[in-house]
């Protein structure tokens, strides 16, 4: 953990500079791995899982039976909760629902927008250790809700086969279509070009390692869409003297936990609270079971000493965090002037953690600073808003000979001429 | 052009492919020409565009006093076209703005979204024979709509180092910060990662050939965004008997005559609409001047007849063409069942030409397909929408025991101690 005083502006981009993601360098051995998916279907998606995942499958489709087996297996607690979060999620995207607005620009010029679901959509969520059935909720409710009608599922199964039964419970919950036993790059390929039994599928979402990344970067280049490139997870908690120590130590904390390479940072106005949370990252840390973890992200996290909350803002702006918890006097003002970040956290009692999972927001988020240019998924990620016109007589009369000249002095006169010939016979009648 | 009735569902595929359009081959020639520019910065912009553009410059920026002479040489009428389509596209592209909508998902928890614009936005417009300062207005005018305080456009000089005037009027009527003659693939290097004039953006925006593609594809991968992966422009008539072939033809050509690997496709289900459409195409090439080009894009342009008009609008969506243009009996009817398409141009006075130019809808849109999962160029693509919420004492009681579940499932503890230490206070208290 690195602390740092009144950091001089030059020295911010180093600073705030997030550990290197390089996926370009695997592209050579992810095509190879895309090419052989796309030309031999399941039989090449079965292969690579066996020799990845080290699992031996006859079929990758999940049956029914296993739907309603793992129905059995999640504990009603876990229900509950899951039942939770997805109203939520469901209650916000529905939210964002945008209606039809029709704008007459000129007279007989109507123009409109209509948000319209991308038909096919497939959702990755990784294996690893635990099972993230909120991955599932926050891709899948969302392309529910915008109303996507394919809607597929791939995840690798442990080494008997097996989907963890948290993740198969919340896909149902959601209305996923299918879900499919596979992982890694061979997922995204057999969603992106379709096999015997993935269907292909428009647009790839969800998180992964670095492999996973270069796929879906490598097949956006032609073939199908994604929701956005990714990097290591990240939070920044700005914080003043108001701030509570003990949430501030547990906010970088649940982000230093995600894995070695995920960053936290506190910018904050307050030595005081600077000392006390270096104080309570230890106390915390010493009772939390990813230790190991933590301590390695830890390693390469900054507590940052700011001048004023004006600069610790700029300062804020400048790192585009993925996660930004305000804890301050008057967070909402604060709230107000952020222009670049993926979500915001106000108050002391809004931890990441409620966007994690249940507040309603989602969390698949624009990392690595891509926040400046990039939202996170939200409905508009599984909607594509077509624009349609409708010209009458006087409409055509009064943009008409605009786009005479215009054409014209594009040299387009064929563009000119569809304009033309329009004009001719409704001066005529 | 080829004529094909009735054609099987099993032949849809085949026959409503498009011209290939590969960039990756170009990515290592591009790469080196990037790399140079991201090291050497003005020097290498300045060679290249000496090299390929054949300009000798002194520097890139174009000068107030360059801007001030371009206005006295764009003619009157011409300026009144531009001020007129700046104005329904500031007005149709303002109608897209969305409010603030606070939603409480569950007693003390507020969430919502809020658009803020992408700081740094780069433009380009191609070069070419023709001076398209109607791009101009479709990138800049939204860009200034939603709030971007840095507009920075790149467009190659001729090879007396000029601009051509209307792009500069275009530019300046739009709202533009900065325009440098820069072209190809050093421009987009430039925009990528700035130079000592060119300032880095956060997004780049614009057309342009395979190397100007493959360039803006290759920045993506890692350092910036970009609006959507380009091909080939291409329209679709939808008609039937009730068309006018004079209007049908018309529009054809004029997207034919965009260059020859553009694609021009009616689908009707009359075959005497199509034996008059063929005859006026004859017709109306013998007096358009781009007869040349647009003759090469007939060469695969098709001309479908469809069994009624549920066969062809499934045709339609299975095609997903950039521009749909419907001239039938009930337009508005088949308007809405519409599913994949980038623009759509309802009844008989409404040309492509008008959203290319004036009507206000924008004319950078999804080609190749693209439409199945990407929209076009819209007040969304210069914001992100970024998440906020705050959560008050009921609202972590409401949602804490769900996230405390939902986390230690996922094996994520600090996940869920940022929970637990403040639902401790909170109880407390």
């Amino acid at each position: 953990m690195q602390t740092i005083t009144y950091p001089s502006r030059e020295t911010w981009d180093e600073l705030l500079r997030r550990p290197a993601f390089e996926t370009e360098r695997l592209f050579e051995k992810v095509r190879k791995i895309i090419d052989r998916v796309r030309t031999e279907g399941d039989r090449a998606v079965l292969e690579y899982g066996a020799l990845f995942d080290k699992a031996q499958l006859d079929s990758l489709l999940v049956s029914e039976e296993e739907i309603q087996e793992a129905d059995k297996k999640v504990g009603i607690d876990l229900k509950a909760a899951i039942y939770l979060a997805q109203r939520n999620i469901a209650a916000f995207h529905a939210s964002q629902r945008t209606e039809v607005r029709k704008v007459e620009t000129i007279e007989g010029v109507t123009c409109w927008q209509k948000a319209v679901a991308i038909e096919k959509v497939g959702l990755y969520v990784p294996g690893g250790t635990a099972p993230l059935f909120s991955t599932v909720l926050m891709l899948a409710v969302p392309a529910k809700i915008a109303g996507c009608k394919e809607i597929v599922l791939c995840t690798p199964p442990d080494k008997e086969g097996k989907i963890h039964p948290a993740i198969l419970f919340a896909a149902r919950v959601a209305g996923v279509s299918k879900i499919f036993k596979a992982g890694g790059v061979q997922a995204i390929a057999a969603m992106a070009y379709g096999t015997e039994s993935v269907p292909k599928v428009y647009k790839i979402f969800g998180p992964g390692n670095q492999y996973v990344t270069a796929a879906k970067q490598l097949v956006s280049l032609r073939d199908v869409a994604i929701d956005m490139p990714a990097g290591p997870s990240e939070v920044e908690v700005l914080a003043d003297e108001t701030a509570d120590p003990v949430f501030v130590a547990a906010d970088l904390l649940s982000q230093a936990e995600h894995g070695a390479d995920s960053q936290s940072v506190l910018i904050t106005t307050s030595a005081t609270l600077l000392d006390k949370v270096v104080y309570e990252l230890e106390r915390q840390l010493s009772y939390l079971p990813r230790r190991a973890y933590i301590e390695q992200s830890l390693a390469h996290s900054k507590l940052i000493l700011a001048e004023s909350m004006e600069v610790a803002l700029e300062m804020t702006n400048a790192y585009a965090p993925e996660h930004l918890i305000i804890q301050t006097r008057d967070y909402a003002l604060w709230g107000e002037k952020v222009v670049n970040a993926g979500s915001v956290f106000l108050g002391p009692l809004s931890p990441e953690s409620a966007g994690d999972y249940a507040s309603g927001t989602n969390h698949t988020l624009p990392t690595n600073g891509y926040a400046k240019a990039y939202s996170g998924v939200n409905l508009d990620s599984f909607v594509r808003k077509i624009t349609f016109q409708e010209i009458g007589p006087e409409g055509i009369q009064g943009i008409g000979p605009a786009i005479e000249v215009m054409a014209a002095n594009e040299q387009l006169d064929a563009h000119k001429n569809a304009v033309t010939v329009r004009l001719n016979k409704v001066r005529k009648s």
